[in-house]
Protein backbone atom coordinates (compact mmCIF):
# COMPACT_ATOMS: atom_id res chain seq x y z
CA UNK A 1 0.00 0.00 0.00
CA UNK A 2 1.27 3.61 -0.85
CA UNK A 3 1.41 5.81 2.35
CA UNK A 4 1.33 9.28 2.79
CA UNK A 5 4.64 10.41 4.92
CA UNK A 6 5.72 13.35 6.45
CA UNK A 7 9.72 13.41 7.01
CA UNK A 8 11.61 15.42 9.20
CA UNK A 9 9.28 18.65 9.85
CA UNK A 10 10.00 20.42 13.00
CA UNK A 11 8.66 22.41 15.21
CA UNK A 12 9.39 24.20 17.77
CA UNK A 13 8.06 23.73 21.57
CA UNK A 14 5.30 25.93 20.57
CA UNK A 15 4.13 24.13 17.84
CA UNK A 16 5.23 26.59 15.13
CA UNK A 17 6.27 25.27 11.75
CA UNK A 18 8.17 28.34 10.80
CA UNK A 19 9.03 31.46 11.96
CA UNK A 20 7.29 34.98 10.55
CA UNK A 21 8.44 36.96 7.80
CA UNK A 22 9.34 34.53 4.88
CA UNK A 23 11.98 36.23 2.55
CA UNK A 24 14.53 35.37 0.27
CA UNK A 25 17.20 35.60 2.63
CA UNK A 26 15.11 33.87 5.57
CA UNK A 27 13.17 31.19 4.07
CA UNK A 28 12.16 30.49 7.99
CA UNK A 29 11.45 34.35 8.67
CA UNK A 30 12.79 35.11 12.50
CA UNK A 31 13.14 31.00 13.21
CA UNK A 32 16.21 31.71 10.99
CA UNK A 33 18.29 27.79 10.95
CA UNK A 34 17.37 27.01 14.61
CA UNK A 35 13.95 24.84 13.55
CA UNK A 36 16.90 22.60 11.65
CA UNK A 37 20.21 22.57 13.03
CA UNK A 38 19.98 19.07 14.81
CA UNK A 39 19.29 17.68 11.27
CA UNK A 40 21.91 20.02 9.67
CA UNK A 41 24.70 18.22 12.68
CA UNK A 42 23.53 14.29 11.31
CA UNK A 43 25.74 12.44 8.91
CA UNK A 44 22.81 12.64 6.45
CA UNK A 45 22.33 16.66 6.58
CA UNK A 46 25.88 17.03 6.17
CA UNK A 47 25.53 15.19 3.21
CA UNK A 48 23.09 16.98 1.80
CA UNK A 49 24.22 20.44 2.78
CA UNK A 50 27.86 19.77 3.55
CA UNK A 51 30.38 20.04 6.78
CA UNK A 52 32.31 17.03 7.78
CA UNK A 53 31.06 13.37 9.11
CA UNK A 54 27.90 14.85 11.14
CA UNK A 55 26.39 12.19 13.88
CA UNK A 56 24.93 8.59 13.35
CA UNK A 57 22.19 8.43 16.07
CA UNK A 58 18.67 8.49 16.47
CA UNK A 59 18.38 11.96 15.11
CA UNK A 60 20.41 10.59 11.56
CA UNK A 61 18.13 6.77 12.51
CA UNK A 62 15.27 9.30 11.33
CA UNK A 63 16.72 11.71 9.00
CA UNK A 64 18.38 9.59 6.78
CA UNK A 65 14.69 8.17 5.74
CA UNK A 66 14.11 10.97 3.54
CA UNK A 67 16.55 9.32 1.25
CA UNK A 68 16.11 5.41 1.93
CA UNK A 69 12.21 4.92 1.78
CA UNK A 70 10.57 4.58 -1.43
CA UNK A 71 9.48 7.48 -2.10
CA UNK A 72 7.63 8.12 -5.28
CA UNK A 73 6.36 11.77 -5.56
CA UNK A 74 6.28 15.20 -3.23
CA UNK A 75 3.31 17.51 -2.41
CA UNK A 76 4.87 20.36 -1.13
CA UNK A 77 3.15 23.85 0.04
CA UNK A 78 4.39 27.10 -2.20
CA UNK A 79 6.99 28.44 0.32
CA UNK A 80 9.26 25.07 0.49
CA UNK A 81 9.94 26.21 -3.27
CA UNK A 82 10.25 29.72 -2.99
CA UNK A 83 9.81 33.15 -1.13
CA UNK A 84 7.25 34.33 -3.83
CA UNK A 85 3.79 34.95 -2.85
CA UNK A 86 0.65 35.92 -4.90
CA UNK A 87 1.00 35.83 -9.16
CA UNK A 88 4.59 34.91 -10.28
CA UNK A 89 5.88 38.31 -10.29
CA UNK A 90 6.70 39.37 -6.99
CA UNK A 91 10.47 39.31 -7.44
CA UNK A 92 10.80 40.40 -10.95
CA UNK A 93 12.97 37.34 -11.49
CA UNK A 94 10.00 34.60 -11.10
CA UNK A 95 11.22 32.91 -14.30
CA UNK A 96 14.36 32.40 -13.56
CA UNK A 97 13.70 31.04 -9.81
CA UNK A 98 14.12 27.23 -9.71
CA UNK A 99 13.47 26.39 -5.98
CA UNK A 100 15.56 27.03 -2.85
CA UNK A 101 17.40 23.41 -3.84
CA UNK A 102 19.49 24.27 -6.23
CA UNK A 103 20.03 22.92 -9.53
CA UNK A 104 19.47 18.79 -8.19
CA UNK A 105 16.96 18.98 -5.70
CA UNK A 106 17.12 16.42 -3.00
CA UNK A 107 13.33 14.88 -4.08
CA UNK A 108 14.52 12.65 -7.24
CA UNK A 109 10.57 12.29 -8.27
CA UNK A 110 7.81 14.48 -9.46
CA UNK A 111 7.25 16.76 -6.83
CA UNK A 112 3.38 18.90 -6.81
CA UNK A 113 3.91 22.28 -5.50
CA UNK A 114 0.14 23.66 -4.45
CA UNK A 115 0.04 27.62 -5.19
CA UNK A 116 -2.98 29.23 -6.30
CA UNK A 117 -1.06 30.55 -9.54
CA UNK A 118 -0.21 27.76 -11.78
CA UNK A 119 2.89 28.17 -14.08
CA UNK A 120 4.72 25.51 -16.30
CA UNK A 121 6.38 22.42 -15.20
CA UNK A 122 10.20 22.71 -14.41
CA UNK A 123 12.46 20.09 -14.77
CA UNK A 124 15.84 19.46 -12.52
CA UNK A 125 19.01 17.36 -12.89
CA UNK A 126 18.67 14.47 -10.82
CA UNK A 127 14.89 13.57 -11.34
CA UNK A 128 12.95 16.46 -9.76
CA UNK A 129 10.22 17.60 -11.96
CA UNK A 130 8.13 20.45 -10.45
CA UNK A 131 4.31 20.79 -11.39
CA UNK A 132 2.29 23.50 -10.04
CA UNK A 133 -1.09 23.03 -9.13
CA UNK A 134 -3.76 24.64 -7.44
CA UNK A 135 -5.66 22.01 -6.12
CA UNK A 136 -7.15 20.41 -2.97
CA UNK A 137 -5.31 18.02 -0.91
CA UNK A 138 -7.22 15.27 -1.93
CA UNK A 139 -6.82 16.35 -5.44
CA UNK A 140 -2.88 16.72 -5.29
CA UNK A 141 -2.96 13.24 -3.50
CA UNK A 142 -4.33 11.87 -6.42
CA UNK A 143 -2.05 13.23 -9.09
CA UNK A 144 0.80 12.24 -6.25
CA UNK A 145 -0.52 8.96 -6.14
CA UNK A 146 -1.00 8.49 -10.40
CA UNK A 147 3.09 9.75 -10.56
CA UNK A 148 4.56 7.83 -7.52
CA UNK A 149 3.67 4.63 -9.63
CA UNK A 150 2.63 2.45 -5.95
CA UNK A 151 5.14 4.03 -4.18
CA UNK A 152 5.42 6.42 -0.89
CA UNK A 153 4.20 10.03 -1.36
CA UNK A 154 6.32 12.43 1.28
CA UNK A 155 4.36 15.58 2.44
CA UNK A 156 7.04 18.05 2.35
CA UNK A 157 5.58 20.98 4.50
CA UNK A 158 5.15 24.01 5.19
CA UNK A 159 2.62 24.19 8.27
CA UNK A 160 0.06 25.16 6.44
CA UNK A 161 -0.30 22.07 3.99
CA UNK A 162 0.27 19.44 6.55
CA UNK A 163 -2.28 21.26 9.03
CA UNK A 164 -4.29 20.52 5.82
CA UNK A 165 -3.26 17.26 4.96
CA UNK A 166 -4.16 15.83 8.62
CA UNK A 167 -7.66 18.00 8.65
CA UNK A 168 -8.41 15.77 5.36
CA UNK A 169 -7.33 13.02 6.98
CA UNK A 170 -5.10 12.48 4.22
CA UNK A 171 -1.58 11.42 6.74
CA UNK A 172 -0.53 7.99 6.93
CA UNK A 173 3.12 8.30 8.82
CA UNK A 174 4.30 11.47 10.38
CA UNK A 175 7.20 12.43 11.83
CA UNK A 176 7.99 15.22 13.40
CA UNK A 177 10.96 17.11 15.16
CA UNK A 178 10.19 19.30 18.42
CA UNK A 179 13.01 21.62 18.98
CA UNK A 180 13.33 23.31 22.70
CA UNK A 181 12.87 26.77 21.59
CA UNK A 182 9.81 29.10 21.78
CA UNK A 183 9.37 31.14 18.53
CA UNK A 184 5.99 32.98 19.72
CA UNK A 185 4.87 33.84 16.41
CA UNK A 186 4.90 32.16 13.09
CA UNK A 187 2.72 29.68 10.92
CA UNK A 188 1.36 27.11 13.92
CA UNK A 189 0.70 23.17 13.00
CA UNK A 190 -1.54 22.30 15.21
CA UNK A 191 -4.20 24.19 14.75
CA UNK A 192 -7.65 22.97 14.01
CA UNK A 193 -6.47 19.28 14.63
CA UNK A 194 -8.16 19.16 18.21
CA UNK A 195 -8.45 14.98 19.07
CA UNK A 196 -5.88 13.94 16.64
CA UNK A 197 -5.20 11.44 19.02
CA UNK A 198 -7.53 8.91 18.46
CA UNK A 199 -6.63 8.29 15.00
CA UNK A 200 -3.29 8.09 15.58
CA UNK A 201 -0.40 5.96 17.70
CA UNK A 202 2.22 8.56 18.80
CA UNK A 203 5.47 7.69 20.25
CA UNK A 204 7.59 10.53 21.70
CA UNK A 205 11.89 9.64 21.63
CA UNK A 206 14.07 12.03 23.00
CA UNK A 207 17.46 12.22 21.69
CA UNK A 208 20.75 13.43 23.26
CA UNK A 209 20.79 16.52 20.94
CA UNK A 210 17.52 17.79 22.73
CA UNK A 211 15.35 17.32 20.13
CA UNK A 212 12.55 14.62 20.83
CA UNK A 213 11.29 13.01 17.49
CA UNK A 214 7.27 12.79 17.46
CA UNK A 215 5.96 9.56 15.05
CA UNK A 216 2.07 9.73 14.60
CA UNK A 217 0.87 6.61 12.70
CA UNK A 218 -2.60 6.07 11.55
CA UNK A 219 -4.39 3.04 13.07
CA UNK A 220 -6.37 2.76 9.76
CA UNK A 221 -6.38 -1.07 8.53
CA UNK A 222 -3.60 -1.53 6.19
CA UNK A 223 -1.23 1.11 7.77
CA UNK A 224 2.05 -0.53 9.12
CA UNK A 225 5.58 0.77 9.31
CA UNK B 1 19.66 29.58 47.52
CA UNK B 2 15.46 29.37 47.55
CA UNK B 3 14.36 28.87 44.49
CA UNK B 4 11.07 28.56 42.90
CA UNK B 5 9.96 25.56 40.98
CA UNK B 6 7.01 24.43 38.97
CA UNK B 7 6.68 20.55 39.23
CA UNK B 8 4.92 18.27 37.29
CA UNK B 9 2.54 20.59 35.07
CA UNK B 10 1.77 19.01 31.84
CA UNK B 11 0.60 20.20 28.33
CA UNK B 12 -0.84 19.04 25.75
CA UNK B 13 1.12 19.00 22.03
CA UNK B 14 0.06 22.04 21.24
CA UNK B 15 1.05 23.49 24.31
CA UNK B 16 -2.44 23.47 26.25
CA UNK B 17 -2.13 23.60 30.03
CA UNK B 18 -5.56 22.97 30.53
CA UNK B 19 -9.15 23.04 28.46
CA UNK B 20 -11.87 24.98 27.55
CA UNK B 21 -14.40 24.84 29.92
CA UNK B 22 -13.54 24.98 33.77
CA UNK B 23 -16.58 23.97 36.01
CA UNK B 24 -17.09 21.90 39.35
CA UNK B 25 -17.34 18.78 37.43
CA UNK B 26 -14.41 19.49 35.10
CA UNK B 27 -11.60 21.38 36.49
CA UNK B 28 -9.42 20.83 33.56
CA UNK B 29 -12.44 21.50 30.93
CA UNK B 30 -12.88 19.46 28.00
CA UNK B 31 -9.71 18.22 28.79
CA UNK B 32 -10.99 16.33 31.68
CA UNK B 33 -8.05 13.99 33.41
CA UNK B 34 -6.17 13.24 30.28
CA UNK B 35 -3.45 15.33 30.81
CA UNK B 36 -2.46 13.91 33.88
CA UNK B 37 -3.24 10.03 33.29
CA UNK B 38 0.63 9.78 33.30
CA UNK B 39 0.57 10.97 36.92
CA UNK B 40 -2.40 8.81 37.75
CA UNK B 41 -0.36 5.71 37.22
CA UNK B 42 2.37 6.32 38.98
CA UNK B 43 3.35 5.38 42.51
CA UNK B 44 3.37 9.17 43.81
CA UNK B 45 0.00 9.32 42.03
CA UNK B 46 -1.53 6.19 43.50
CA UNK B 47 -0.63 7.65 46.96
CA UNK B 48 -2.17 10.92 46.38
CA UNK B 49 -5.47 9.48 44.37
CA UNK B 50 -5.75 5.37 44.92
CA UNK B 51 -5.43 2.71 42.90
CA UNK B 52 -2.79 0.42 44.28
CA UNK B 53 1.04 0.13 43.79
CA UNK B 54 1.88 2.72 40.30
CA UNK B 55 4.65 2.63 38.29
CA UNK B 56 8.03 3.88 39.65
CA UNK B 57 10.38 4.49 36.69
CA UNK B 58 11.07 7.84 35.13
CA UNK B 59 7.59 9.51 35.62
CA UNK B 60 7.88 8.65 39.05
CA UNK B 61 11.43 9.89 39.54
CA UNK B 62 9.83 13.06 38.41
CA UNK B 63 6.48 12.90 39.83
CA UNK B 64 7.75 12.02 43.36
CA UNK B 65 9.43 15.37 43.99
CA UNK B 66 6.31 16.78 44.30
CA UNK B 67 6.84 15.55 47.68
CA UNK B 68 10.62 14.60 48.46
CA UNK B 69 12.04 18.45 47.42
CA UNK B 70 11.99 20.93 50.55
CA UNK B 71 8.88 23.42 49.42
CA UNK B 72 8.14 25.44 52.15
CA UNK B 73 5.18 27.36 50.13
CA UNK B 74 3.16 27.69 47.22
CA UNK B 75 1.84 29.96 44.73
CA UNK B 76 -1.27 28.99 42.62
CA UNK B 77 -3.58 30.89 40.06
CA UNK B 78 -6.90 31.03 41.46
CA UNK B 79 -8.21 27.09 39.06
CA UNK B 80 -6.41 25.41 41.21
CA UNK B 81 -8.05 26.23 44.33
CA UNK B 82 -11.72 26.36 42.86
CA UNK B 83 -14.11 26.76 39.70
CA UNK B 84 -15.56 30.23 41.10
CA UNK B 85 -14.50 33.40 38.94
CA UNK B 86 -15.23 36.69 40.01
CA UNK B 87 -16.86 37.33 43.49
CA UNK B 88 -16.87 34.91 45.57
CA UNK B 89 -20.63 34.61 44.74
CA UNK B 90 -20.77 32.30 41.84
CA UNK B 91 -21.56 29.27 43.48
CA UNK B 92 -23.77 30.27 46.30
CA UNK B 93 -21.87 28.27 48.85
CA UNK B 94 -18.17 29.97 48.45
CA UNK B 95 -18.09 30.00 52.25
CA UNK B 96 -17.96 26.20 52.43
CA UNK B 97 -15.48 26.10 49.51
CA UNK B 98 -12.40 24.95 50.93
CA UNK B 99 -10.64 24.11 47.32
CA UNK B 100 -10.27 20.80 45.33
CA UNK B 101 -8.05 18.65 47.76
CA UNK B 102 -10.10 17.64 50.55
CA UNK B 103 -9.83 18.13 53.99
CA UNK B 104 -6.11 17.46 53.82
CA UNK B 105 -4.58 18.89 50.80
CA UNK B 106 -0.97 17.96 49.69
CA UNK B 107 0.69 20.88 49.84
CA UNK B 108 1.29 21.17 53.52
CA UNK B 109 2.41 24.58 53.85
CA UNK B 110 1.18 28.21 53.35
CA UNK B 111 -0.04 28.60 49.74
CA UNK B 112 -0.82 31.61 47.99
CA UNK B 113 -3.88 31.83 45.88
CA UNK B 114 -3.57 34.72 42.90
CA UNK B 115 -7.21 36.73 42.77
CA UNK B 116 -8.59 39.79 42.17
CA UNK B 117 -11.35 39.00 45.26
CA UNK B 118 -9.10 38.15 48.64
CA UNK B 119 -11.04 36.65 51.44
CA UNK B 120 -10.07 35.46 54.81
CA UNK B 121 -7.02 32.49 54.86
CA UNK B 122 -8.01 29.04 55.72
CA UNK B 123 -6.08 26.47 57.44
CA UNK B 124 -6.41 22.90 56.47
CA UNK B 125 -5.46 20.14 58.25
CA UNK B 126 -1.70 18.74 57.67
CA UNK B 127 -0.32 21.98 57.05
CA UNK B 128 -1.93 23.79 54.43
CA UNK B 129 -2.84 27.03 54.76
CA UNK B 130 -4.74 29.20 52.34
CA UNK B 131 -3.86 32.92 51.85
CA UNK B 132 -5.62 34.97 48.72
CA UNK B 133 -3.96 37.67 48.00
CA UNK B 134 -4.36 40.54 45.13
CA UNK B 135 -0.79 40.53 44.00
CA UNK B 136 1.82 41.02 40.89
CA UNK B 137 4.02 37.98 40.75
CA UNK B 138 6.34 39.77 42.35
CA UNK B 139 4.90 40.93 45.18
CA UNK B 140 2.92 37.66 45.14
CA UNK B 141 6.91 35.20 45.37
CA UNK B 142 8.11 38.27 48.16
CA UNK B 143 5.06 36.60 50.43
CA UNK B 144 6.06 33.35 49.72
CA UNK B 145 9.97 34.00 50.39
CA UNK B 146 8.76 35.26 53.81
CA UNK B 147 6.29 32.40 54.61
CA UNK B 148 8.95 29.57 52.90
CA UNK B 149 12.00 30.19 55.26
CA UNK B 150 14.70 29.85 52.91
CA UNK B 151 12.88 27.06 51.52
CA UNK B 152 12.06 26.30 47.73
CA UNK B 153 8.67 27.80 46.58
CA UNK B 154 6.38 25.66 44.36
CA UNK B 155 4.84 27.71 41.45
CA UNK B 156 1.39 25.42 40.72
CA UNK B 157 -0.18 26.69 38.36
CA UNK B 158 -2.28 27.00 35.91
CA UNK B 159 -1.02 28.39 32.74
CA UNK B 160 -2.06 31.80 33.20
CA UNK B 161 0.32 32.10 36.41
CA UNK B 162 3.17 30.24 35.08
CA UNK B 163 3.07 32.07 31.90
CA UNK B 164 3.13 35.37 33.94
CA UNK B 165 5.95 34.44 36.12
CA UNK B 166 7.79 33.21 33.34
CA UNK B 167 7.71 36.44 31.18
CA UNK B 168 8.13 38.43 34.72
CA UNK B 169 11.25 36.22 34.69
CA UNK B 170 10.70 35.02 37.73
CA UNK B 171 11.15 31.06 37.31
CA UNK B 172 14.04 29.05 38.02
CA UNK B 173 13.34 25.55 37.55
CA UNK B 174 10.47 24.12 35.49
CA UNK B 175 9.23 20.69 34.84
CA UNK B 176 6.73 20.28 32.63
CA UNK B 177 5.23 17.06 31.05
CA UNK B 178 4.08 17.15 26.88
CA UNK B 179 1.10 14.48 26.97
CA UNK B 180 0.64 13.29 23.36
CA UNK B 181 -2.72 14.93 22.91
CA UNK B 182 -3.53 17.60 20.77
CA UNK B 183 -6.62 19.69 23.26
CA UNK B 184 -7.31 21.90 20.14
CA UNK B 185 -8.40 24.70 22.59
CA UNK B 186 -8.10 26.20 26.53
CA UNK B 187 -5.25 28.26 28.15
CA UNK B 188 -1.67 28.40 25.91
CA UNK B 189 1.08 27.60 28.09
CA UNK B 190 3.90 28.99 25.69
CA UNK B 191 1.98 32.63 24.82
CA UNK B 192 4.10 35.78 25.11
CA UNK B 193 7.28 33.85 25.73
CA UNK B 194 9.50 33.81 22.73
CA UNK B 195 12.89 33.38 23.29
CA UNK B 196 12.85 31.74 26.57
CA UNK B 197 15.78 29.18 25.44
CA UNK B 198 17.96 32.00 26.12
CA UNK B 199 17.29 32.34 29.52
CA UNK B 200 17.25 28.27 30.14
CA UNK B 201 18.96 25.15 29.95
CA UNK B 202 16.20 23.02 28.67
CA UNK B 203 16.28 18.83 28.58
CA UNK B 204 13.72 16.68 26.84
CA UNK B 205 13.25 13.31 28.20
CA UNK B 206 10.95 10.64 26.50
CA UNK B 207 9.09 8.09 28.95
CA UNK B 208 7.94 4.42 27.85
CA UNK B 209 4.55 5.86 29.07
CA UNK B 210 4.85 8.23 26.08
CA UNK B 211 4.74 11.42 28.14
CA UNK B 212 7.76 13.78 27.65
CA UNK B 213 9.37 15.13 30.32
CA UNK B 214 10.68 19.15 29.86
CA UNK B 215 13.15 20.51 32.39
CA UNK B 216 14.33 24.17 32.51
CA UNK B 217 16.69 25.61 34.41
CA UNK B 218 17.44 29.17 34.56
CA UNK B 219 21.41 29.72 33.70
CA UNK B 220 21.40 32.96 35.58
CA UNK B 221 24.46 32.51 38.07
CA UNK B 222 23.60 30.26 41.87
CA UNK B 223 20.30 28.39 40.12
CA UNK B 224 21.96 24.51 40.54
CA UNK B 225 19.54 21.77 40.74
Amino acid sequence: MSLIRIQNFSISLDGFGTGEGLTFEEPFGHAGERLHEWMFATRFGRGMFGGGDGSDGVDNAFAQRHDTLDIGAEIMGRGKFGPQTGPWTDLGQDDEWRGWWGDEPPFHTPVFVLTHHPRPSIEMAGGTVFHFVDASPEEALALAREAAGGRDIRLGGGATSIREFFAAGLVDVAHLVVVPIVLGRGVRLWDGLEGLEADYEIEQVSSPSGVVHLGLTRRAAGVTE
